[in-house]
């Protein structure tokens, strides 16, 4: 009976902090969120009084699943999280400034082991355990959403780099003196164009530049975003597939200098631009093949992960911890 | 006594296979090579007959240091080598076409492991084990020569991609529409700038477009070099040192992308452009700067290969054995 107890599924909590609310729940190996819940990100000054809150909010649930003793650890993906010091450091979009010791206090509350990264890395660890990365060794995972994030996987182990920081790649510069990205002062950075912030800006310059009629011509400025130049797009749109089409090019291209660097088996797209479907992929496949050199061409996968957005954060997060105990389970 | 004989330092060869001529030589476990030789790499046609010579001039070597058993192995660089299959694939720089098993014909002729990579990776591999970046586990290995070879590693371990071709950071486009590289028929790729031929291009591009007065007016076009330009900049020359603040600025936008990519401690820089030092240094590492977002800034070191030229390529070569048997050893 013992043993029996003992091969009990173990668990794994997953906690994701985003800029409004932090999602997390209790997860099995098989990707099945057994119990899951959400609380604002934004109601507590102090970090401790959040701390308080999370665990007041996974107490009953931990409960739920069989106490504490069932649960490995706990996986959290947060901004600006560093996976070697545990702390969040500098996060502009969180209510807490400086460098917070975050998996430590979270450590000390919960009395479990608790790894910390930043949300794209937590995402790449996710697709490589429950995902479209299963089996690979070698892949990129990039987020499209409000910004552009990246995990990156090399002999089958997350790039962290030397400080924990590895993998900016929405970062990188890709249109010299190109577009200015109003948060970090720089131009030609993929984010100022591959996200949804980014494609709101083409669609602005694409309408003054053009005279040509267009859907988008309707929509309030304010409202413009990248739902709408989709709508406008699947119905025919020219200038709308015209956004999309440059948008490809220039993801291509980044994606091209990815591959030079670490030759992934697969390129992984999450995130609300990845909804756009080939109006956006065609175009980023054709421009990644033309940039890259003949022994990369035909060879790497561009895959858009098949995790459901509600769940893939929690997942992402929660599968640090197996990945952590990788070599003991 | 059995023990001491078990006791005697093993010894590794280094082949490193260039365009003209192939370098060789036994090394010990301290980066010295006791015994060395160069044959040309275009005396055959066939791929065979350059093994038998390699061997003949290898057999005598390998006698004085005690017989094949002191030798744990054979650690090969050579362009387009890959690691998983052994295989030259598609050089353009060897007189042998198509795909060579030349790590195989080189364990049958010599009855010992062979281990085999491109020239760069194993330039890195020779920098982590006696060189610069002894002691790091993240760095970036940059060769500067004719053209611009990489090696990157991460979590200590050389990236070799899914398919053994990872690293060609000299392909990445840096300045997109720009600078046709006659090899590969990119435009705009970082080989295109900042490699030898790529400052003897801006060299006459600046010649040509200035006005200006300068010594390098006076050296015959077919003969400007990037010799010539450091002759001339450090004599206080304005284009030239025009040319190398250009070089620089580009090389140093595009190691900031590399920063941003894998976070290393260090990027290494090897080649002859290098002997430029500051004429060089000093513009790639300001523009670095300016092109990283915060989190990365004043933390990553340039650092100048110190190995001797004439022996890192063997030196590396022989470093991918240690590097095989890094588990065993």
């Amino acid at each position: 009976m013992a043993d029996r107890v003992n091969s009990v599924q173990p668990l794994a909590i997953g906690i994701d902090i985003g800029g409004t609310g932090t999602k997390f729940g209790i997860v099995d190996r098989n990707a099945n969120i057994l119990f899951s819940s959400e609380i604002s990100t934004r109601g507590h000054l102090e970090v401790e009084g959040f701390i308080d809150e999370l665990y007041l909010a996974l107490a009953p649930l931990i409960e739920k699943v069989g106490g504490v003793e069932r649960i490995s650890g706990i996986g959290v993906g947060a901004p600006n999280g560093n996976y070697y010091t545990g702390t969040i450091e500098y996060a502009p979009n969180l209510p807490w400034k400086g460098i917070i010791p975050l998996a430590r206090l979270i450590q000390d509350r919960f009395g479990l082991p608790v790894v910390l990264t930043n949300d794209a890395n937590a995402a790449a660890i996710g697709e490589m355990m429950y995902g479209a990365a299963q089996g690979m060794k070698d892949f990129i995972m990039i987020t499209l959403g409000t910004g552009v994030g990246s995990g990156i996987v090399a002999n089958g182990k997350l790039i962290y780099g030397h400080d924990g920081f590895a993998g900016e790649l929405g970062h990188t510069i890709t249109i010299p003196n190109g577009r200015l990205h109003e948060g970090t002062g720089k131009y030609g950075s993929l984010e100022s164009y591959a996200s949804a912030t980014g494609v709101r800006l083409t669609a602005l310059e694409v309408l003054q530049k053009s005279t040509e009629d267009s859907l988008l011509r309707k929509v309030p400025v304010a409202q413009l975003d990248s739902k709408y130049v989709y709508d406008a797009a699947i119905q025919g749109d020219k200038l709308a597939q015209e956004i999309f089409e440059f948008t490809g090019q220039i993801l291509g291209l980044a994606l091209a200098n990815f591959v030079m660097f670490s030759s992934p088996e697969a390129i992984i797209l999450f995130g609300g631009l990845t909804k756009s479907g080939d109006l956006i992929l065609k175009p980023t496949r054709e421009s990644m093949e033309a940039n890259l050199i003949q022994v990369f061409r035909n060879k790497v996968k561009i895959l858009v992960s098949h995790l459901k957005e509600a769940d893939a954060a929690i997942l992402g997060a929660s599968a640090l911890v197996w990945d952590m105990n990788k070599e003991l389970i």
